[in-house]
């Protein structure tokens, strides 16, 4: 057999629909609560936000939801992306197990954020939004909704956490390139902002702040909304297009999972790959071993807590029950930017409450290792936050040597690590530490809930 | 018609031959000489520097050259790369034209260098050569070669010019990732390293200096040879797989091109794009027009002579007849690295000097606007030696609309931005300049032309 071994889908067979995991639960999710009446949240207390159409997803129960043609459109300029049989890793790692790995990175961003900010930018375009805010830390959120601004003539704005907009000019000049606003966050363009630099001039910001900020502009002009790129059912239900393809692709192979891999942060790369199969299972389908790899510096699914908790440190999102490990945690700054999130998608934390998920947590060196190991034999250097996922797929087929089988695994290669190079040369000079989660800290944050878990 | 329009071969189509243009020329190409006897090269002149199967290919005259399974399997991981059809841009101009373009950016390193890296080291591998030896600039071609070398199992040492070494770390642990050595040059591991930090310890290096480091550790050592990634016949050879799936691409849909553009600096995915098409022509096939794109900084095809030349200022290399502005000419540093050479490819300016090739100069300012344009038209942020193929593009679109014509015009996007970031901060930072070439500075250096062209 060939050691490059590509699926690729006919790009007539670009999922029509995305899957909507709701349709399938075994017990329906804990209600969205209102933050001031602790009441469940109405369509009406999200329109300042969301446009009409994503408020709908966001609540709905149909199992699949037509994707628009128009996002569709976009989609195929590199959809269905392709799915590789990661033939060369097995043989450095002499396992019996069949390793195939997703690979969002093709997208012009070089991730899976264009997945849910195509469609986001469509329905606001479709509703007459004239601008867009949102928030972004390490910047491939940004960047991805600066491209959709782009192609659907909308104006985007976003609010950069300072330090890393200092850090990380190249992401700035990324979503410039594509016409979006970029503001260094605290910033005076919101009270939100001129709040906190009164306090404190020098602030580096953090995302609660630029969340605040975003959430606040949107929330004052009737030409502005808002949006977010991980955590809420919606854009979890826009990534579920990777797993579609997926399943058509491993079916190609004649082949299924026995085990699907993603990275978790806020969740929905996991979920985009995962749910689809997942869905399967709910509905009395075959059963698969799902498993979210997590960083051990911000183990939100294996050491946090299933409760109610705002999704920003400034108390201005709704309450929604995740795992969280408190609103008030800051992780240690480790690479996996995308991964820094005190809480869980909401979906995600249900099927892990009910036991439909194995969460493991590894430090970043592991990870990293992984990471150049799988470079070395199948040519892509994957994000830092991807690393997990392939650390997780890696022990997996050495569980697979040990015992003789010949599993099926299935990983989401979420991204490329062409941005985040500074962190493997911070690997190869040996600089990077382990980097563990503040027990005590977290301990703290969490004693920081809200009432309403009591 | 949609927006997006994306061809894609299937994988079982992806060429089993290059082309090779010099079965075609209408008049013999001068030969390659010696640089100490100025007679024409023998095979065993370059068998120290290259394997016996690129030496055959460098001088061959069969028109197909098979393209070995092993390597056809790596292509696979990328290849057949995607041609689209410019839809969203040919809008924004309002021309009648089509735009196509071919897209090489989806290679793991984000370039069309790994066409030649990976038969490079391929055929290195199979005569049973150790390790390669290369120098490079930027490091686009350095970064393609480890790739390359993690692959087949072969160690790579990497001559990197210093000031690149330094100014781009991210290149360096790229090439690292890849289990790559990449020595800043000049460097103590060789005498010509050793000769220039003697004079001046504080030396940032050439690409002349690194390729001297490059060559006289190959040529030492017999289990190492040498690698270039341009210039050289075999190398554009390699690169025609680009033109020959875009052929096919075209005829998909049901198109051919009136005008096919590419960026030119040594000449290599110039020559990619190009010589399928050209060759068609010089058999008595369809006549298309050639634009050849080059920077008004370094313009080697409008102003450079075609005239014997060293391929590197320390004079190691055999005597080429090509488009020169003197090995002694030294460059402004505008962005585009991978277009700062003083030659051009010899099969390259031979068809200039027959007229088969109609040069253009353009600075980098409008070079970066054509290349803005693009990206919020397509998607795609290009790397800045691209957006010289870009601005060719766009230049001859809106010739179209002025005079009506819906010709169809085809250009090479050979790699993205991604590496490129810094370029577009200064851009949009107002800080770059348009920088042209020193009148003086050349006619310098062409009077140093070696003495076989009196």
């Amino acid at each position: 057999m060939s050691d490059t071994v590509k699926y690729l889908l006919d790009e007539s067979r670009l999922p029509k629909t995305w899957y909507n995991i709701n349709a399938d639960l075994p017990k329906p999710m804990a209600p969205v609560l209102h933050p001031g009446t602790q009441q469940p949240v109405t369509p009406d207390d999200l329109a300042p936000l969301f446009p009409r159409a994503v408020i709908e997803q966001e609540m709905s129960t149909e199992r699949e939801i037509e994707i628009p043609e128009p996002v569709r459109e976009v989609y195929r300029q590199w959809r269905p992306s392709p799915l590789y049989r990661a033939r060369r890793l097995e043989k450095a790692l002499g396992t019996p197990a069949r390793i195939y790995y997703k690979y969002e990175g093709v997208s012009p961003t070089g991730s899976h954020k264009p997945n849910t900010a195509i469609p986001q930018a469509f329905y606001n375009k479709q509703e007459g939004v004239k601008r867009i805010t949102t928030e972004t830390g390490a910047g491939q959120w940004g960047s991805s909704l600066a491209l959709a601004g782009a192609l659907f003539g909308l104006e985007i704005v976003v609010y950069m956490v300072r330090v890393s907009f200092q850090q990380k000019p190249y992401r700035r000049a990324f979503m410039e390139t594509f016409g979006a606003q970029c503001i260094p966050s605290p910033s005076d363009t919101t009270e939100a902002g001129r709040a906190i630099l009164g306090k404190n001039p020098d602030s580096t910001g953090s995302l609660g702040i630029a969340i605040s900020e975003a959430v606040e502009m949107a929330a004052q002009r009737d030409d502005t909304k808002y949006a977010l790129g991980s955590v809420l059912n919606h854009v979890l239900l826009h990534q579920t297009v990777i797993g579609l393809e997926a399943m058509e692709q491993l079916a190609m192979a004649d082949d299924y999972p026995d085990m699907v891999i993603g990275c978790t942060g806020g969740g929905s790369n996991f979920a985009g790959i995962v749910f689809p199969f997942l869905g399967e299972q709910l509905r009395g389908g075959r059963k698969v071993d799902v498993i979210a790899v997590e960083p051990s510096a911000c183990p939100t699914l294996t050491k946090g807590r299933f409760a109610y908790d705002f999704g920003d440190t400034a108390h201005l999102t709704p309450l929604t029950k995740m795992h969280t490990l408190g609103s008030a945690f800051v992780p240690p700054g480790f690479h996996a930017g995308g991964l820094r999130y005190h809480g869980m998608a909401p979906q995600v934390s249900h099927l892990a409450d009910l036991g439909y998920i194995d969460p493991r947590a590894y430090n970043q060196i592991e990870c990293f290792q992984a990471g150049i190991q799988f470079a070395k034999a199948e040519g892509i250097i994957p994000a830092p936050e991807a690393n997990h996922a392939v650390k997780g797929a890696i022990d997996e087929a050495l569980k697979c040597k040990e015992s003789g089988e010949a599993k099926t695994i299935l990983f989401n290669l979420c991204g490329h690590g062409n941005f985040d190079m500074q962190a493997y040369t911070d690997f190869l000079a040996g600089k990077l530490e382990e980097l563990e989660y503040d027990e005590g800290e977290a301990a703290m944050a969490l004693a920081g809930l809200p009432s309403v878990n009591a």
